[in-house]
């Protein structure tokens, strides 16, 4: 194997056999080949794509690189939900106590924030003792006793798509779809899973803000896993504004203790819902979406979810009692009110600007190896539609200094705009994408409570 | 500078400011960027191109990364030749001291064999203790002294670019027109030039086969070079068969020996006489092409040129004795003929099949690490258009062992095309190319002497 020909037929159009992709991906996880050819290599198939047949085969190759979660022996079936990333979403640390509290098994594997966007690892481990970093042994026995493990991806799961993402990131070659797919679907696949979720982000905040580069993304991982005998189903939602009202990591984990609670922001509930009834469906733990609603409802209300919770967090070696106690959890050292700068409609609140004001507050990286804050970070109660009065009180800022006051400060003025009037937002569920196609997400009736939003000033009162 | 950024600039069709080529050149020579950032942003290079400012600013960041040959003391012109490379070409030992003996300073930079392509360094070091690895200071004595050294690009020279190239070739990133153009001006421009005569090949043997990226390559270095006061002409020339009979690197020194003796092939001798005319013209040592032409005539008649290479050989501690007694030059083991399988006429003799049976043999380098066997290689006296017997010796083969002698009679016969009837090769030299724009080349009346072929086959007899 000649890796420059490789390179080359791939520059000029061609496509690797599934062999090469194999061939290679086993060479370059044992030091045979260098970082330079392969990132030449990342930046070709930018420009060029992959067949599926390529797609398939470097997904298997990196998937096969490490070690599997083997559950042949459980009863229950497995499933994990993956989210494209964006601002404010800290749905994972709600649905995953709800749902494997309804009996089913969520061997769930998270990220870290990059960029704008945030990291489930970050937020779970501004919980005081959290530890993410289970050995793959750990995390299935304690899936065994409990019903979750929410872990990051260890050194024994897939270890050269790690070592291709962090190359990846270097080289400006993340953003290829085929790229983006098979690196998920390899680390999911070696989870053991009996079916996917996916939360397709679409929107200015999203990591690919292009309905149809979503769409794209989103059908390919449902192949890569149909394919591999794991169901998938995706679900597009809005990434046009912040999920929810925190968006920091701590500020984070408080909001979804209070979902848990039943005190959590409608959108924030609705995404956990209809993601949790997909998986209850597809666990045989529901008939149909409605009952599967109906059993969330009652398990949050109960206090069920939150004592699943609790138990995640013990079994982890955190400290259990942020659940039902919150302000144990780490504080900023300063908040401060954001107030409305003129009366008006909110026009926008830009998921983008937010995040890149959490990393200017020194809770977000723009490297791998930068270090955070977990504390700092915004509540924004203005959301897209609100009328709000001059020197309205529409957000805080929390934050360690005056510095990161005023990067909070201008963060905000640079995300919310307020206007005389505004086009309403993404609607907040908009597809369901699934192996036989692309449907217009039909919302159930239950959508169009009054818990649910409402966007003032668009005449929805 | 962050260069992820700059890399995703370059990608998604941006430029790159001078400043940012600058200092990116600046950094990957100190160590900072490394490899695989660098090689990422080359394969966004080969699919989007550069600016001409951009190709400009990297030029000149790699001329100005290493030392430049200050010839401010000498009256004479200095003027080199740049070939983009072939199977044959063994012009420059032919043009370096017959253009020198005129009283034209030749510093001549150049480099070695690699893939199909033979490389003057390897030629003139088959001459028994030849060194082509002068320092700087060294070949600008020799040339205030002589009027001409034959070097390699040493460590002093662009060295930022010797890195690239390595690099470029690893990762399938060299076939880039802005990439070859900077490249070779940074090398030539440092070597102190008052101008500069370049031999484009076209045709199947070549670098770049096809005629517009030929003169696309050409217009880019005639700018870069006009815009930093060395004026430069080029001439488009065939390869679409070898130039010459001798293929392989004892066997070219042999030719140009008897080139230089007045005993050449005629198409060697046309394409140094039409070189050469340009370099003696650019220099002022004649008014025209015609008392160009007569001069270098002379020069070789009178044996001027033959002891020109002599004392160039002695200088650099060569055998100078082989310019007489070219048998003195190491010879290969063992010599085949080569007969015509069938009776027909030559239609193509393929310079790519025969640089890759050079390299069977042992003589070409697939990666710069190979070593060399100088002895081996072809005389092939077969030309494009003969008519040939069946049985005819139509080539000649110099190898080392009997699985050489396989290899080669292989390789000649997937090379020379025997059939009934064979479309004309290429023009000899087709194309002028000055900052003026594209002319047809117009050969002079003495082009078309009983010296010039006269491809029998043809009716041109």
């Amino acid at each position: 194997m000649l890796v420059t020909r490789l390179i080359e037929r791939k520059r000029d159009g061609g496509e690797l056999t599934q062999m090469e992709w194999g061939q290679l991906v086993t060479a370059y996880g044992a030091g045979e080949v260098p970082d330079y050819q392969m990132s030449a290599l990342l930046m070709a198939v930018f420009f060029r794509g992959m067949a599926h047949a390529e797609t398939t085969a470097l997904m298997e190759a990196m998937r096969d690189s490490g070690a599997s979660l083997d559950f042949s022996g459980l009863a229950k079936s497995r499933l994990d939900k993956h989210s494209t990333g964006g601002v404010g979403d800290k749905v994972s640390l709600v649905l995953a106590p709800l749902v494997s509290a309804l009996g089913v098994a969520v061997p769930m594997m998270s990220g870290r924030g990059l960029g704008h966007t945030g990291g489930t690892l970050d937020k779970l481990e501004s919980i005081p003792g959290f530890r993410t970093d289970l050995t793959l042994d750990a995390a299935k026995a304690q899936v065994e006793r409990i019903g979750c493990a929410l872990i990051g991806q260890t050194g024994e799961i897939a270890p050269v798509d790690k070592r291709l993402y962090a190359l990846r990131d270097a080289t400006s070659t993340v953003d290829a779809i085929p790229l983006i797919a098979a690196s998920i679907m390899s680390k999911k696949l070696a989870e053991g899973l009996s079916g996917l979720v996916l939360d397709i982000k679409r929107g200015s905040g999203a990591f690919l803000p292009d309905f149809d580069r979503g769409v794209e993304l989103a059908r390919l991982m449902i192949a890569l896993g149909e394919a591999n005998g794991c169901p998938v189903v995706a679900l597009m939602t809005a990434m046009d504004r912040p999920l929810g009202r925190a968006c920091g990591n701590v500020l984070e984990v408080e909001e979804a203790i209070a979902c848990l609670h039943g005190e959590g922001p409608p959108d924030v509930m609705e995404v956990t819902y209809t993601l949790g009834a997909e998986m209850l469906v597809m666990a045989g733990v529901a008939r149909g979406v409605d009952e599967a609603r109906r059993r969330m409802e009652v398990c949050l209300s109960s206090g069920k979810a939150a004592e699943q919770l609790a138990r995640i967090i013990e079994a982890q070696g955190g400290d259990a009692s942020v659940v039902d106690d919150p302000a144990r959890l780490p504080q900023a050292r300063m908040v401060e009110f954001y107030s409305a700068p003129r009366a008006g409609v909110i026009a926008r609140v830009e998921p983008r600007a937010i995040g890149r004001g959490i990393t200017a507050l020194g809770g977000g990286r723009r490297t791998m190896d930068d270090r955070i804050d977990a504390t700092v970070g915004f509540v924004i109660r203005a959301r897209p539609g609100d009328v709000v009065k001059v020197g309205e009180p529409i957000a805080t800022i929390f934050t360690r200094d005056e510095a990161g006051l005023a990067a909070g400060m201008a963060a905000l003025a640079e995300a919310i705009t307020i206007a005389e009037e505004a086009d309403p937002p993404l609607p907040l569920i908009s597809h369901r994408i699934t192996k036989d196609g692309v449907a217009v997400y039909e919302s159930e009736p239950w959508v169009r409570t009054a818990e649910y939003p409402v966007y003032k000033g668009f005449g929805e009162q």
